[in-house]
């Protein structure tokens, strides 16, 4: 930020939302030349308080071209540290070793992301630290984009020479250019056309225009979409829902997910035609215990479920939450189904029924299945089953991959402790990138008949990496895929997500350092799932390759689920 | 440990001292068969509570072969943080997947110290954890043995079978394997023999005497090592002489350190006799500025030098602590040197002499050269200085290498805190293994006539390791080379220390995180001097291979030295 912006040009909160500094080209704090780097350090350091001074929200730097940026990251480190609110925007080409449009001057395999990750790395991922990517006229190949989306991009920049000239003679981008930027944009990413010849008095504006006008373009969210945007990279601790009693706030959003339900209803009618055969529909009473009844919402699908199946059923809500129990109450009186529901406030794994179920209906399972203890629960409920009972949930498996996602990170890093960064969290996942397709982990299934049951699991996962770029791991990506009856499923594995069901997001588990990957090697991960009395818990490592991190929250020491 | 051994058959300093607990040998903690491995967990969990409870020392348990220990870390991991303040210490095979007496039963590639720095990395490095290693008949190559240097080794298991019988029947060992022995003993390693046929009454007695004659084989340290043995793996906060006055018991150590002041004194007269020629030596005055004379073992080095080269010297010696001033005055006093010697208390730096020299010297070397500020003291010494005047130090040049030391490294993570982590210390290294050969990393030479002096320096230094075996890097070795005066050198330098000379111990700059290294990899390393207006501190990071550190001690938050 030269200083021919002075301070009284605009007022502050002018200078602190709408404009970004610049720090002056000619300044290389890492050149070679012992007079210009020495000069160099010290505008910079002159530039960036002057930037200060204005509230400035960023200045942007030029990432060097050199193969080693360590100086440079020598220089920015200690900048950084001073700065009090601004940031830092490295400029960075957006191309590869591996693609094509390097400019001649490059050095042959520069990597610019390899070089941003040195900066990154030496830096300790300062949270102050953005990136600028500089849009080339024809774009790298698909997964040299796509694995920036985890990273902290803050804006594209995209000089005159990327735009063709439409029929009118107005600024246009090809395709290909028109959807990198709405998939930016849609990550939060502004733009900025850049580097038109200065004759003109408005040299840019026909661009601006261009540009705003692609900005606006994206369809408004739906429905789902904008109840998730606000939960965007949002990190929420996972229930404790046998610890704590749910509040009616949360019931309230879990019973708005429709297609949840209706695939319990579907899992409940394919049980009852399966369990009770056309010529005894009259006659056979089925009896089903709703296990966490809540305020009932799987006690009307399954009533529902009845109905349509034209199979007569009698239904036990058994509910531990006092609170709950009174909304079943109202509901079982006010939709007058008190000649089918039984209504029973117990914990359903010390409950000793009156008599035993064809079928457990359940709804206990985390955004990782059995993470809020489904299998330790279910366990003890089974008691309350006949042994050719029927559970839904059938069984569910847990799927993990491994991400990018310097914005998570850096919020789990805010709190300044171990314990955070041995939390699995729940988040709406949004600005990451998948650095390897997911792996199945653990599977339950219900009911359990082995003698000794033991929900204690450990897995060794093998993410395959060929062809896949350098990157850096933040840590893993958690879902589910759970069977709840025959074909019917309900799922949050990306590969086989139910459509338009909103009530998990993915869980995240983080890693307490950041780990660079190589391109093409695999990864390798353990993740156990340990019990003790009274709690379960996860424990978790990266195990190759080479940098070995510590197995994460060891005997549950910074999180736990209560039994 | 089984419980046969109970706990009224000893006293409880008994256990304590003389007794290691072994772990029952059938226990498998991470076996493939479900039954045994839980059946393990729960044994290894109970003798190790029984272990505890006789308040045992350490208790030995067999690193398993297979390829992934992790489930083996993840169990050990979790007992350790029970543990108060019993160790763990891991039976694990002196071999590696290049040595050539592999058992036929164990993996190809099975490398003993591979599977020893997962579980280590991935239980975090715990200090509780030891190894202890079973050496076989043959012996590997040498390098196989030194990696283990470094490493936290508690103990050697021979065999009987690893002995051969001398002419009288009884056993002995081979050369090498005395050598190594010798060796282990001297890094405070204990050696047992085990694994006899159990049918003798006391059938281990005759090895075990064997054992004890090797072990007071070594000659008794003579004097300098004597000295030493006391600071060997100590952590020292460096001198901060320019802050700090030392103290009476800091000069007299530095003033036994004879071969220093015989070196200096060799210094004077060697430049003495290249300024003054023999015919001159009755009529030319020669004026000897002694900056920071402490004691005055300066001044009497340099009279005597004057002496034996039949040269006549006059002598400034400056001091800026006041304690030193009168120690001088009284020196001055008994030898009878007050036409001779002025005495001159005053800051080197500010000092406005009355005539200019001939010659300064000084000794304000750290173990790293510069790192006591030697370049600036001398910088503003210098001012005093005639145009032709000559520097004793002329130069010097710091040296690093990577070392591992999992000692040291365990010592400054006790402190819990980034501050000792990003702190450089003085000591005695003992127990490490040097990764890489030394590289030099900067010079400074005196006096130092440049337009603008500028002391700050950025060294990238890149360390061959072809034909190096894998290792962890646990951080930075650093040393120096002075040039007195043409060839009379001071050298803590390993390949040319000077012979009997104790005044400096190395510096170790550690690492926040130790850094795997594959075998045969080159690393790289950076390391910056910065200054500012009151403080003089060092930045460091690993950039190369893959796991790139942050840089450590940025804008000298950490640790300074003080101007």
């Amino acid at each position: 930020m030269p200083y021919k912006w002075p301070d009284l040009l605009l007022v502050s909160a002018q200078y602190g939302s709408q404009i970004v500094g610049k720090v002056s080209p000619w300044i290389q704090p890492d050149a070679a030349d012992e007079a210009l780097r020495m000069d160099s350090q010290a505008a910079l350091r002159q530039e960036l308080e002057w930037a200060t001074h204005l509230s400035l929200q960023a200045c942007i730097l030029h990432l060097p071209p050199s193969p080693s940026s360590a100086d440079f990251a020598h220089v920015v480190n200690q900048v950084m540290h001073g700065l009090s609110g601004m940031a830092m925007w490295l400029r960075i080409p957006l191309m590869s070793g591996k693609s094509a449009d390097l400019p001649s001057t490059a050095v042959e395999e520069d990597d610019s992301w390899e070089r941003w990750n040195q900066v990154r790395c030496l830096t300790w991922h300062n949270a102050k630290l953005g990136v600028v990517l500089d849009v080339p006229a024809v774009l790298p190949p698909k997964e040299e984009i796509v694995r920036w989306y985890g990273e902290p991009v803050k804006a594209l920049m995209l000089p005159t020479s990327v735009f063709l000239n439409n029929k009118r003679g107005y600024p246009t981008l090809t395709k290909a250019h028109q959807e990198m930027l709405l998939t930016f944009f849609a990550h939060g990413v502004q733009s900025a056309a850049s580097e038109a010849a200065a004759a003109a008095v408005h040299p840019l504006r026909v661009y601006c225009e261009y540009l705003s006008y692609l900005f606006r373009k994206p369809p408004m969210p739906d429905g789902q979409e904008q109840l998730e945007v606000g939960y965007r990279d949002y990190l929420q601790a996972p229930l404790q829902p046998l610890q704590d009693n749910l509040e009616m706030q949360t019931y309230e959003t879990f019973e708005k997910d429709l297609m949840k339900y209706t695939q319990y209803e579907a899992a409940v009618l394919e049980a009852l035609l399966d369990r009770v055969p056309e010529e005894e529909a009259a006659t056979r009473d089925i009896v089903l215990m709703v296990v966490g009844a809540g305020r009932g919402p799987l006690v009307r699908a399954s009533l529902s479920a009845a109905e349509r199946a034209k199979r007569k059923l009698r239904i036990y809500a058994v509910e531990k939450n006092p609170n709950a129990i009174i909304s079943l109450q109202n509901l079982i009186a006010t939709e007058g189904w008190g000649d089918r529901v039984t209504l029973v406030p117990a914990d359903m794994r010390r409950w000793q029924a009156p008599e035993l179920a064809d079928i457990v209906v359940s709804e206990l399972l985390g955004s990782f299945g059995d993470n809020e203890l489904s299998p330790e629960c279910l366990d003890g409920a089974q008691a309350c089953l006949k042994p050719d009972g029927i559970s839904i949930p059938a069984s569910y498996t847990s799927y993990l991959q491994p991400i990018t996602t310097a914005k998570l990170w850096n919020d789990v890093k805010v709190y300044n402790d171990l314990e955070h960064f041995e939390t699995p969290y729940v988040v709406k996942l949004h600005r990451f990138t998948a650095l390897a397709d997911t792996q199945p982990v653990f599977t339950f299934r219900h009911p359990n008949r082995e003698a000794a049951i033991d929900n204690a699991r450990a897995a060794c996962l093998r993410f395959d990496r060929t062809g896949r770029l350098a990157a850096v791991c933040h840590g893993f990506a958690g879902y589910f895929d759970a069977c709840l009856y025959g074909s019917v499923h309900l799922s949050i594995h990306p590969p086989t997500h139910t459509p338009d069901m909103y009530s998990w997001f993915p869980i995240y588990f983080p890693l307490k350092e950041p780990v660079s990957l190589p391109a093409d090697v695999p990864i390798e991960a353990h993740l156990w799932r340990c019990g003790a009395h009274h709690k379960v818990w996860y424990e978790w490592a990266l195990t190759s390759p080479t940098a070995i991190t510590h197995i994460h929250n060891s005997n549950g020491r910074s999180y736990y689920v209560g039994l």
